[in-house]
């Protein structure tokens, strides 16, 4: 069995090697000894290529870098100092766009791509601690909406399985391109509730986080070849899509979490969140369902496209007019969070802005966060859910309906 | 919000193209249209590197074939027919090894590589099931040994939850270069229990799959450059691992599960198999701790290295001489299982045949099985796992001590 003695012995002849400051980050696989990130959270990438013509580093939402070609066939580039957090990145290698086989691979951008973690200081709210672990266990429902058996993640809090309490759920939705793995794998929601809760800030809770993605049983998309952007035909596909999950997520999965864990099924203790188009759709079903939903979060993602366009939101029609009376809508539901990356693109960050004014104006409360120096990546929604979880089925707030 | 409504619509623009019998992999992401499989069971793939000049398709357990480049930047080949299941491979492009990002990724080779699913005519008992599903939960702990938190994944079987019996436990290793992920991922472990469960020829039990590798705490890796393969300095690293992770899971992580889930804590509910390292494994944990156990599964991999090297296994002596008294070991042991596909690389297959005719020789009670057609790959292991299973604790085997 030589292969497996060869194979076990890799895992051990990785070295630590002198890169100055550099220090292999905590994303990569095994004993990968690349990517490497140094203490002013530069992060030095290496990939082997060496029949290559031109490779560059393309980090989605940072720098696009020329690596250089070394002598051993490997190439190399080191970026400027970086926003804390996990970023995407991919190597493209003449002309292909390709994952770096050193790093974890997530599922991101609607494949597995590779991302770097890079250290923020003192930020240890998602880190592993030594404080009580919840379990986070997939599930299977089969679902009559999309005629398909589909798959949830859960996470339990620590203790679930030795009490007989009830506990509240948060729905936790995943961006465009990611799946129900996002927000355990990249998102570390699972540590940073254990964090929480072992702060004692934090009522325990269930955290439910779905597939995104669904599509009616018998439902043929039709061909959309030659339709422009924004074609009422393509516009008319992507509301199908979003009417399929949100009846999948109302008609189908509460009913079906609400059967299998020791819930408190009403909507006092029901909260809904998601980042980038799952904001999209947590407003969308939330908003549809405030029978069902009484805490709404959008993580850098909220409007409804189809409702609002370009145009300025109407607060006497936007979301079935659920915010015209603010002193009714802020008796109904208890908490409305919109948060924002300081440095998202500008068309995010002032859609937000324009929206967060919006409520502003019209005495609507809310909570408007703005995490400090990140974009539309992870670091945002960790830090999101890090200050949103909080705020979730406090006492005061439970007593209306 | 432009950005996530062409994220959200891109999954909706695939549709099916004609490439005669070929249809999309179902290890495709998302609506991926490539690769495809044909009724024959060849694959075609296609990935996208207009600028490359030289891409080949690497079946890790099968082709390697030049890819040829058309007109639209695309490379595409078509493999020979091939057998069924899960199928390791990556692109080789201008001498870098990528993965192709059309296709699910798996952690397999010690990094994030695609695999392509060929089905198999008539075998559904790996497929997700109108029966009852169990859950699958990944759970963490601390590991003394180790001195770091670890995590495994944990099958409880359906109605585990509405029950209050306590079950049968069999530990599942995956192979080298693969991690605790592999078993439901790849080997679809828990729909193979499922089905086995629903059809009432197999107890229900639960699943752990914990991580293969271990270091000791503080135990700092030597430098072993210069130092030739099988060298003693070598052997020595890899006896150390080993033994931690033999130690983390006979002191820490056994008594975790057994304080943590409903098990029968005794060596009559307890067996243990994996997969080639993970067999490697299984043999060296269960015969150190036949107190443990009293059921062992390698699959594709048995033998302890350090122990056999390339000598012939003597039954006086091998395995502290537990088969020494083939009427005894038969009394201590219910199960003993051998597998392997006939289609496997000689080494490792006469060292498995070697090892079933000493057995078979000395009288010791076992099951030798091969899998017809399959080679080293989880197809393989897929039939060991639903052959082995249904033989696990039934009545007439649990009276021994």
């Amino acid at each position: 069995m030589r292969y497996l003695a060869v194979v076990l012995l890799a895992a051990s002849v990785c070295f630590g090697q002198a890169d100055g400051g550099f220090k292999p980050a905590p994303s990569n696989v095994l004993d990968s000894q690349y990517p490497k990130v140094d203490g002013s959270s530069r992060v030095l990438v290496r990939f082997k290529a060496p029949d290559a013509a031109k490779v560059k580093l393309n980090f989605w939402s940072g720098p696009k870098i020329d690596m250089e070609k070394q002598p051993d066939g490997y190439w190399t580039a080191t970026t400027p100092p970086m926003a804390p957090g996990l970023h995407y990145y991919t190597i493209i290698l003449d002309g292909a766009e390709v994952s770096d086989p050193a790093s974890t691979a997530y599922f991101g951008g609607g494949k597995w791509a590779s991302a770097v973690e890079v250290p923020e200081a003192g930020a240890d709210y998602y880190q592993i601690e030594n404080v009580p672990h919840g379990q986070v266990r997939q599930v299977w429902y089969h679902s009559s909406v999309t005629g398909t058996w589909r798959d949830a993640f859960v996470y339990l809090p620590p203790g679930y399985d030795t009490s007989n309490a009830h506990y509240p759920v948060l729905y936790l939705q995943h961006g465009a391109g990611e799946d129900e793995t996002g927000w355990t794998r990249q998102g570390k929601a699972n540590f940073i509730l254990d964090n929480l809760i072992a702060s004692g800030n934090t009522k325990p809770m269930i955290l439910v986080m779905a597939d995104g993605y669904a599509t009616r049983a018998g439902y043929v998309v039709p061909d959309l070849t030659g339709k422009p952007f924004g074609s009422p035909e393509m516009m008319q596909v992507m509301k199908e899509r979003m009417g399929a999950f949100e009846d999948d997520m109302t008609q189908v999965l509460i009913p079906f979490i609400d059967k299998t864990f020791r819930t408190l099924p009403d909507r006092d203790h029901r909260a809904m969140a998601g980042l980038s188009m799952g904001g999209m759709q947590t407003f969308q079903v939330t908003f549809d369902h405030l029978d069902l939903f009484s805490y709404i979060g959008g993580f850098s993602g909220a409007m409804n496209i189809f409702e609002m366009g370009n145009k300025k939101m109407d607060l006497k029609t936007a979301y079935h007019g659920a915010m015209a009376d603010p002193a009714a809508f802020a008796q109904r539901v208890h908490l409305l969070w919109l948060g924002v990356g300081t440095e998202e693109p500008a068309w995010i960050k002032t859609g937000l802005e324009n929206m967060n004014a919006v409520l502003n104006e019209g005495k609507v409360k809310h909570v408007f966060y703005e995490s400090p120096g990140t974009s539309h990546e992870w670091q945002t929604w960790r830090r999101d859910l890090k200050n949103f979880a909080p705020l979730l089925f406090q006492p005061a707030d439970t007593q209306s309906k």
